[in-house]
């Protein structure tokens, strides 16, 4: 089958890779439609150490199992299912886990994939292939509230105008109306202010540039999506005393920072990974995110390569492959 | 009268201090005993930029208003009770407030000290002030289950077996029987193992020393009581996924660690500072808590030097000052 595949030094576009054979608990997964994210593009970079199929966010059709013939998408973590860690309730952070196309498990930027079948869920008709690839990062956003909660009057930022953002900030704008996204970027700022026709959408209550933002230390909750070692520091610019930081962002490496103004002020911080497949569903459902304005390119898997070469760029949202 | 004073650069022992005059909201207190912290060793070392009357950690009696005659001890934070985080109910983040002995406030190593009278609590007949004196250490102890819900059968580390530490491990091992307290000095994790006769002391579950202590992963709570940059990155060694940290370390200047994991492994990093007197006199009046085997030595205020010096020695615990 044809996949992408990076061999810990090269990436490259494979014809003639094996396709994938499902263990007991697996089903093989017919690829149609994937997205290229920010950790894909650490992961060329040297990020987990990964070798093999990249590609974690996607939609496809199950070949084998009760879910045969159905559209479905897949939450990223493999777990044993055995382990302390699994028993106690937390089977995304098992120590034992596979993550598809991020750690030991060939991923969906490939003709198939072969996942757990307890780790598909099948996707409601009324949402599209192109929708329904958004699933993972929305999911990530909708974390947020299962981990911190907040009030219909809370005052949130949003940090970061990408593809992370732009969902924490959808998700958010539904629980209080004082949210605010800040970044750097204009055109994609303005994606958040004009919301399309149709559906249940709600926009923040406002964007800033950063440069334009001018900082008070009163916000309640504040989430770092910029992807930068420069959200942390920021983010307890602007925290209120006992208010909390949502921690999105991973950077390779050590950071350096003042700790001390965390414990004077009592600021609580949170680190924020991956979150409920059946609560983006919903939501992709009942059309109350907005996500296809946010596609900026589109590619054949056999052009595959160019697509990941689109997707570093600044400006770029999210770039998606067809793959059939 | 007399008081120990930092000029930003010298600390001495004036005889000729003159004696605070309260403001309308204010009460003289005559101060019977006070205790060195290790935020006077930082204050005198430069940290907050502090000039004026050290101490912090006191029991006192009232010379004037409702308490007039009545024993004594004071929350540290004056607040200003008219802002938006005064009203919001966190009076002690209040921005414009002035801190007893730390910050733009005369503080207690001295014969009187003007506090507010809403920061007053009178002490039970049956503390001594020996006991009253580690009011304030104690409640910074309570503010942890005050901030972070703790399970009886939940697995907690405290790491460093200092004052901080020690009160923060007597707390804790009343709710959970699953503390552990590592830390570098076996006199001081000795102080934890042997409950004085009577009261109601519980002795947490085991101490170790930390070179000789077996990291895992699996701690649901890791304290911070280490005062040293080490502590964190230790911590988030020891912390289960969406396990809980509690900081109660400051440390001036920058740190440097990998904030990854915060993320991957969704933690939870609450800061902790200053804590509820009731509860601290509450346990101190039913002995709930053991503080007398803490003290190190004791000194006359006139010898206030020579205690400050005492305080900074590596095997000291808490050095008292005799006001009177």
């Amino acid at each position: 089958m044809r996949a992408i595949v990076f061999d810990g030094q090269t990436l490259s576009l494979r014809a003639d890779y094996p396709t994938p054979v499902p263990d007991d608990d697996e089903v093989l997964v017919r690829v149609r439609r994937a997205g290229v994210c920010e950790t894909d593009l650490q992961l060329i970079k040297g990020y987990m150490g990964f070798h093999g199929v990249l590609g974690h966010e996607f939609v496809g059709v199950a070949e084998s199992g009760p879910l045969k013939g159905r559209r479905v998408v897949s939450e990223i973590n493999c777990n044993c299912g055995t382990c302390t860690t699994c028993d106690a309730g937390r089977p995304s952070h098992c120590p034992d886990r596979t993550v598809l196309g991020i750690l030991n498990h060939d991923g969906a930027f490939a003709d198939y994939i072969a996942v757990p079948l307890r780790n598909l869920h099948a996707v409601p008709d009324a949402i599209s292939d192109d929708e329904a690839v958004f699933t993972e990062p929305l999911a990530a956003a909708f974390q947020i509230p299962a981990q911190v909660p907040i009030d219909h009057d809370d005052r949130v930022v949003v940090l970061g105008d990408g593809r992370l953002g732009n969902l924490c900030a959808q998700v958010l704008a539904r629980i209080t109306k004082y949210v605010t996204v800040v970044g750097k970027h204009p055109e994609k700022l303005a994606l958040l202010q004009s919301p399309p026709d149709g559906g249940d959408y709600i926009a923040p209550a406002a964007t800033a540039l950063l440069f334009e933002f001018e900082p008070s230390r009163d916000y309640d909750v504040v989430v770092d999506c910029t992807g930068s070692p420069t959200g942390l520091p920021t983010a307890l610019s602007l925290v209120r005393p006992r208010g909390t930081i949502v921690l999105k962002t991973t950077v390779a490496g050590e950071q350096t920072m003042a700790w001390a103004p965390i414990v004077i002020d009592e600021v609580t911080i949170v680190g924020s990974r991956c979150g409920p497949f059946d609560r983006a569903l919903k939501a992709l459902d009942a059309n109350q995110v907005s996500v296809l304005p946010m596609i900026s390119a589109r590619y054949n898997l056999s052009d595959g390569l160019a697509a990941i070469d689109r997707a570093s760029g600044k400006t770029t949202m999210k770039v998606l492959l067809d793959i059939q």
